[in-house]
């Protein structure tokens, strides 16, 4: 079955934003095995929009929009494509209800152009939405199939994950099995170098890498008859790759992040945790309180982007700031050692580096930083030069922390057991 | 004049990787004036590919394609553009001469298939590329002119900034001035509607709106022969607008975002800072902190998500957690009371409320938030109800509390200056 997706925003066509929603949806068509031949971004004009969805319509089995959902009268999407399909739109109780109770509950008030985006295709099936007030669509004749889906990206997964890639899979025939192994700790053309021989020899399974930042997922993914004989075809080769990065695999779960997968480590072994961050600013911390029932685990997070605040409520010693700067090893172990102390945690990780712009000095640059982490007393520190903008860096930084987090807490966890 | 976007590559399709080139090349197209209706991902198929730019050689002016430029015989954009155009393949001497020295320079093996990259549709322009070893091509002929550009985005980049850009400006007759008005604290249909009036007469300036995380962008764009001829066609719109929203808009500078706007009234007022964080966890000081020189005004970020943290560092009474519970006005007035006095510091913005999943009680559900601001010793708190997933809540809440913090910084300057 053929898949073709139609991205439909000026501000796509403006460059204003990146299109992730093409690559997401691509990503999951691909894993239920839908081939995708064109992916189009078109703007908010109604002769333009309708042309490309009967192209669509004439060369692909399924046609899937994203955005144009909104209330206002830029907002197309839903009007144009049931033209195509020759449906009428009919006012949606459910979805009205749900729309006026999401104004409510934020206190808003509702406008009359709101009530535009309850009226959905005759005889459609209706995707409600629990992050907004667009509901997704799916329309179906003889022909074809048309999926409407709301333009923010937050929206547009949840009714994907819901609704969509339920719906998707009953229509595909082949059975598609497929195991993420996600890597921490190495870059994405040091991965490819290490499974050069397994990419290079694919077919069923395939072997797909997705570079991510700071992390790199592989994709394996076996085509059969029935789950069982997929689960045969991937087993080997997924332990093989098991076997090459070892530790550096944070999970296969593909529904587990990186922030889960160190919070597990710490649920598990009852050890609390303190966070002390300069170029990140909170991000470790709020990455890791993303996880449900943080609290029982993180005792506090320390923000001590000021030398002061790094002295005051870290204990960094004035004489280290003087000597080594704040941006040093010394300051870092620091930082690890006073953060774990102030709230008597079991493990306390400490960042501090230089974000850029400026900030740079004759022997330390842009994106110069320092990851400690201490677990039970002992300190380990390493060294890290990021690239990129001042955001890149800081979103490098805070996944490599997690990642020496995670390597700290298995290393003490394997030297208690080895030494009981 | 018009532009079409086709990239070409399987990597695209499959959604391995996010399509950067589209928008960096939407972007400068949007600047330099020319309108892009159309942007395609098509694979290395020749048939497909062609149909593709035989589609978009008929209805624009100009068609730029990336991808596909490579050594190996997937790569088919040169070839079939050249079809396309009815034009032949040449050698270029100066091309094959690049390719070689940039092989020897890296000690890297010549191979034969290399060749094919020297290879230049007769009578093009050719744009050797320092990156790499694919050059740009430009063709021309009395319909239509094409653009050939290399996939790895180091490398179109280099071509476009070096080559294309000037290129492209000599062909544009228009300019194109826009200014983005940076609206928080309104919903997007509560723009669009009191904005009504101005969207529907809009020829020249266009009114388009863009619905962020809480936050609406106003972009109002002139066309005209000059900047001065752009910039006098806004003046009004801007003015109005401005005249409908008055505080609520933080910038309209497109550059600026809301936590800069924040920053600038603290700096400027060289007011202290210090956040106190539980259901956001470190989000809004790392948002704050995204804007360069922060140490300056960020005295310290408390994330206390346990109620322990909340008494220890914050000074939150056990009563008051015990009698209206953590998530309460009364617990975020304490938090930003207490995060002011620990740290000394002007401001405090404090942060409470339920995340989910789970943690909801019969009396408060999930996205249930309060958010205090402190500022010179006077406390306001206001109520939220959030939805959507734990991650949408948690973004919401960020920008309210940004939001909330501008106004009562405002509010209190305002008065200051009223009573002085």
């Amino acid at each position: 079955m053929t898949v073709e997706l139609i991205c439909v925003g000026t501000e796509l066509l403006m460059g204003n934003i990146v299109n992730t929603n093409a690559a997401f949806m691509a990503e999951r068509c691909a894993v239920l095995g839908l081939d995708c031949f064109y992916q189009t971004v078109v703007g908010d004009n109604e002769e333009r929009l309708s042309e490309t969805i009967k192209q669509a319509v004439g060369r692909s089995d399924i046609v899937i929009l994203s955005g144009g959902l909104g209330p206002t009268e830029d907002d197309l999407t839903k009007e144009t494509a049931a033209k195509v399909m020759g449906k009428d739109l009919v006012m949606d109780e459910k979805a009205w209800k749900h729309i006026t109770s999401y104004f409510e509950k934020r206190g808003l008030e509702l406008t009359e152009n709101n009530r535009k985006q309850a009226l959905v295709p005759a005889g459609s099936m209706v995707l409600y939405n629990k992050n907004g007030t667009a509901p997704g669509i799916i329309m179906e004749d003889e022909k074809c199939r048309i999926i409407l889906l709301p333009g923010p990206p937050i929206e547009l997964k949840y009714l994907w994950q819901e609704k969509v890639e339920e719906y998707l899979k009953s229509l595909s025939g082949d059975v598609l099995v497929s195991e993420m192994v996600k890597i921490c700790g190495s870059g994405e053309s040091k991965v490819e170098t290490v499974l050069k021989d397994l990419i290079d020899a694919q077919s069923n399974p395939t072997i797909a890498t997705y570079a991510k930042t700071g992390e790199v997922d592989v994709r394996v993914t076996a085509k059969g008859n029935d789950e069982k004989e997929c689960k045969k075809l991937l087993k080997p080769v997924v332990k093989e790759i098991k076997k090459r990065f070892g530790s550096k695999i944070f999970t296969t779960d593909e529904n587990v992040t990186l922030e889960m997968a160190v919070m597990q480590i710490l649920n598990e072994n009852k050890m609390t945790l303190t966070t002390a961050e300069s170029i990140t600013g909170g991000m470790i911390a709020s990455r890791l309180i993303n996880v449900p029932g943080a609290s029982d685990v993180i005792k506090v997070g320390f923000v001590t982007y000021s030398n002061k605040a790094k002295r005051k409520y870290l204990g960094v010693k004035r004489s280290t700031l003087d000597k080594f700067g704040a941006v040093s090893e010394q300051c870092a172990k620091e930082m690890a050692k006073g953060g774990a102390a102030a709230a008597k945690s079991d493990v306390c990780v400490a960042i501090t580096g230089i974000a850029g712009p400026g900030g740079e000095t004759a022997d330390k640059e842009i994106g110069l930083t320092y990851i400690a982490v201490s677990v039970a007393g002992k300190i380990k520190v390493k060294e890290y030069r990021f690239e990129g903008s001042r955001e890149k860096i800081r979103t490098t930084a805070t996944t490599s922390a997690l990642t020496l987090l995670r390597h700290c807490l298995l290393e003490n966890l394997t030297e208690k057991t080895f030494g009981e």
